[in-house]
């Protein structure tokens, strides 16, 4: 094939070509959270170690709590919300970075009147998240 | 060491206790560039095999047009400019997501009126650029 490189173009926080997921599979407790995976599961895209996905949580949504021991590297690209993040909880707002090291438990609430929309940034390889509630 | 987790608060596209550097280090053609590196690289931080990066070209400014072996993915947070990306010339806008595979020649540019900063996550093993110009 020819070279993989490319432009995701945004529109709305939809990236060009890119699917609108569920969050997980499965019956784990979560709530109004979507997934877009932006770059390192597309066909070209081996050369990259790590994966760069967009999730997007609704007004009163929020994200499995869960720990694991791959670390998360996010950014926040809109709205506000709360983070939970060990034994506390932050707020956060865009552009806010947030280092989630192995086997610390985390949870993401939309707790604002739009979504809260972040990337985060994980190893290819990786373990599954243990769920806690 | 406690548990290394954390919130980066930005404002104004600086983040909390984050230095802002220059692009390059050494004579290497590039153009009103600066660096921080959000995730990767503070201490209890080993766990991530990726390293987060932020840059912002000032308004006219440029990085260098280079290649190297190891992959960028990269998102626009602010700005408008341009990309050279292999043979193509794209423009660029906030929240565009860019794949530059191996080997593939890239520069960024700021052509508009604002700075162009945007997130770009590389291995944190990998090979130095081939400077072409």
């Amino acid at each position: 094939m020819g070279n993989p490189s490319k432009v995701l173009t945004c529109r709305g926080f939809r990236w060009q070509g890119v699917e609108r997921k569920a969050y997980k599979e499965g019956r784990v407790p979560y709530k109004a959270v979507t997934r877009q995976t932006l770059l390192g599961e597309g066909p070209g895209e081996d050369a990259l170690q790590f994966i760069t996905r967009y999730f997007e949580v609704q007004p009163g949504g929020y994200s499995t709590l869960e720990l694991h021991q791959h670390p998360h590297a996010v950014v926040v690209l809109r709205g506000t919300g709360k983070l939970v993040l060990g034994d506390e909880t932050h707020e956060i707002a865009p552009y806010d970075c947030v280092y989630v090291a192995p086997g610390t438990k985390h949870q993401f609430r939309a707790t604002g009147t739009a979504p809260l929309g972040f990337l985060c940034v994980v190893d290819r390889v990786r373990d599954r998240p243990q769920v806690l509630g």
